[in-house]
């Protein structure tokens, strides 16, 4: 009965990545803790990179290089 | 004080179904709970079904019955 | 397949209402989407008063009338 | 490394505000509890007013003066 | 950058456990998005049973056998 | 009525913190986007450094300084 829920920026995930996580997280529910999977729920939210902030500012500005040299 | 929040996929949801959940799920925190509706707060996400997996596969997978016989 | 999430401050909910909440809530998806009981999932958080803000102070001080005069 | 995840409704937010938030989180974090801003992540989810609802209503009804007056 | 949240029944999970849930869903983000672990958080909530609900009932009443035959 | 959760690893906050992260993300709220505090929520969650992971393994782990160099 697990709840997956997996946040990612929105950087052009593609349907086969989405399905590989989706797959991957349920098959470790089920390796791990010997879960059941058809009541295994994974959920991917995929948020715009200026609602993500890191370091203080956000992803969008991190990607233009203007504000850090964080490397993420 | 509660919060209600109910995730579902995002198939065709009506505003009408929505006010429903509204007022339901905060009905149902005066019920139960003896909350006060004006500080109860409920918020619905609809999950695109590319992004939701139920028994490993995506639930838009499931309803091109492509992978699996689960009826859900 | 909803994933309905309840989060309330924690002050003396009884097992019976917490039935209550996972039927109630369970039974508002069958109701107003038509949802499948057997995939819904209600998960209950209760909060401590000294973990959930409102009005710029704690509940628990809240609860204590130290600090405002809200009415919740 | 604290996650800061701040949900609000969709009503015309900017740009600029949203770098406000993320930074206000931020520094937040570090003048409260000392954390490193490098680990530190705000979120911003913004919910349409049709899937907010506070006193039973959704908060695009109350938007129109429609059902209560809550003055929120 | 990801966040992965795992969020299971509080049933007796071992430190190994979840120290493999944090290592596998780690993976996945670097196999699947190519993810910095820098920057990938796993956070793990275990919820007790009387507090997670499937089929209108707590797991909790569902463990005990008390009112349904769901395989879960 | 914004909603602000914070979630941070549980390692001897006090008291004190948890009302300036009340107090300070409310005000955040109310500068930034002139929101009413009155409905304005803040929610802190203290997770166990063995239910938080980053690079691969838990915070507890990182704390015992077995598995890795990271600086957080």
């Amino acid at each position: 009965m697990p709840i997956v829920e997996i946040k990612i920026t929105d950087e052009n995930v593609t349907a086969v990545q989405k399905n590989r996580l989706v797959s991957g997280a349920t098959q470790l529910m089920v390796d791990v803790l010997g879960k059941d999977p058809a009541t295994t729920f994974v959920l991917i939210s995929e948020i715009s990179t200026v609602d993500w902030g890191i370091g203080g500012v956000s992803v969008a500005e991190l990607r233009r290089g203007a504000s850090t040299s964080l490397d993420i």
